[in-house]
């Protein structure tokens, strides 16, 4: 089985020693490393039945090398265990190995390493290593009175996708493949984590709790307050033709989603924004996450499921 | 739980950003990285009743530490996921924590990072990262005819602890608590593994999976044959009696039993060894791992579910 899978992994151009011996050799220019790890559990954290396996080595990939590129690097590298049960098709375990090598190759990043195992659950144990290629990390903790958010990728579109395939509508997901797809295989910008910072990015996180939950993690970590301008948001046609048939107010998702792996950053106020990234809001004195505009809807599935503090 | 258990880990040497942001940041003076990892899952590699939650913390982080020592490296950082069931008592978690904190101090390695999810199935994900200094990394594919087979570090202690514990018998585990607290807590000779890789090292391995297995993995990734010889080998007296308790021969917790994480390596046959290095085999031409001299007896437990081929 692991020489199966290897077989299914090219170097990288950061690869000094892949997968097969003891442990992997990975090349670190800048002098660090960045590392990021993940479990991902089968019922929690993806479906077999909602997902295939290649998607689900997408997505294991994608959200751990996103959080390499929301410190301002550059992924380089991903090792992986593997604990299955007994049943597990070989075939799902190619699919998978091809969705991690297709993802870690958007950024030419590699799989150098692993582990197999046996479990009653399957669950992926996911780490990713990268190179700030000379940047100062970009943490949670730097946001300054003054600075303004910055968005960069879609948001909402994974959730949105989750709720169509959690009613099972399989008609409405047929209309809809734009935010099903966003769900099985999220696009992470990566390329804009290391942008951001050079273009003078003073905190950075992608948004995997939801952005409401991420903007606090960063208000929390820099002891500041983020004003959220909802009015500022795009809510894309697909987001809202969903929620209307849903009966879901799409602001919601974006508010509140998780899963898209679009990065945040605070940036000095007087960044120029290149097309493509977004201002949202404004960081002030004072602690929480505060939305400035129209509210979302409280209740289940809304806006009181995360607490803002201030 | 989180902040908990990150108010556990001191930053090491080589930590530049440890856990609570999306990625870590670690030091590698080298410019190359050692990276491995591993999944653990309850029941299969460890139980809750045999182990306290310290030891399996130092276990989990003894068994990847070593593996960055198998490449002539010195381990600097362990990123640790852990999947728990949500009636894990807290101490359980503080007292893991606690155990891999103290593995890692051994070799001025810290924990950096990690995750927590929930999960049915308790399961730690462990990840490794080293440094080279500068060295060759120490592959498993380097061994030369002539050249000698050297061990360091304990073998079979943890084959017999397991043995004792698998039987019951708690009052021959008190007649012999080193086997048991060998197998709770292996104790890898870490810094033989930079020390090997200077003296000239030219393939080396961590004995996890048994001697002659692993040396099967030494044979077959460099296409010799290893001639083990077994008169060479120390059968420890605790070992010795453990085994005339159990009606087991010994030679086989030695020859095959796994997870003492001792160290081999195939040397130039001129290597001066030091105190506590043992010369056990020689590299020749062939494949497979032949043993020399008194052979361990087959059947269940024994020789012949290790196939030696050659």
């Amino acid at each position: 089985l692991i020489a199966r899978v290897v077989a299914r992994f090219p170097p990288g151009h950061a690869t000094v020693l892949g997968p097969g011996d003891d442990a992997a050799v990975v090349r670190t220019p800048d002098g660090r490393v960045v590392a990021s790890t993940d479990l991902l559990v089968e019922g929690r954290h993806f479906r077999r039945e909602w997902s295939s396996a290649y998607d689900v080595g997408r997505r294991a990939a994608a959200q751990n090398l996103v959080d390499i590129a929301a410190m301002g690097a550059v992924p380089t590298a991903l090792l992986v265990g593997l604990a299955a049960p007994a049943d597990l098709p070989a075939d799902w375990v190619d699919g998978f190995a091809d969705g991690l090598a297709d993802e870690c190759a958007l950024v030419g990043a590699a799989v150098v390493g692993g582990d197999v195992v046996s479990s009653e659950v399957l669950t992926l144990g996911v780490t990713a290593l990268g190179d700030l290629q000379g940047r100062a990390p970009v943490t949670r903790s730097g946001a300054r009175v003054g600075d303004v958010v910055v968005l960069v990728g879609g948001l909402g579109f994974s959730a949105a996708g989750l709720a169509v395939l959690a009613g099972g509508d399989t008609a409405l997901a047929g209309r809809h493949p734009e935010v099903v797809a966003a769900f099985r295989r999220p696009a992470p910008p990566y390329a804009a984590g290391p942008m951001l910072a050079d273009l003078g990015a003073t905190a950075m996180i992608d948004v995997s709790d939801g952005l409401i939950a991420d903007l606090g993690h960063v208000a929390e970590a820099s002891g500041r307050r983020v004003e959220l301008h909802s009015d500022w948001l795009l809510i894309e046609p697909a987001l809202r033709a969903v929620g209307a048939a849903l009966g879901v107010d799409p602001l919601t998702w974006v508010l509140t989603g998780g899963e898209d792996h679009a990065l945040v950053a605070t940036m000095p106020a007087d960044v120029v924004l290149a097309p493509g990234l977004l201002r949202i809001g404004l960081v002030t004195e004072g602690s929480g996450v505060a939305i400035v505009g129209r509210q979302p809807p409280a209740g289940p599935g809304g806006f009181d499921h995360f607490p803002m503090p201030g």
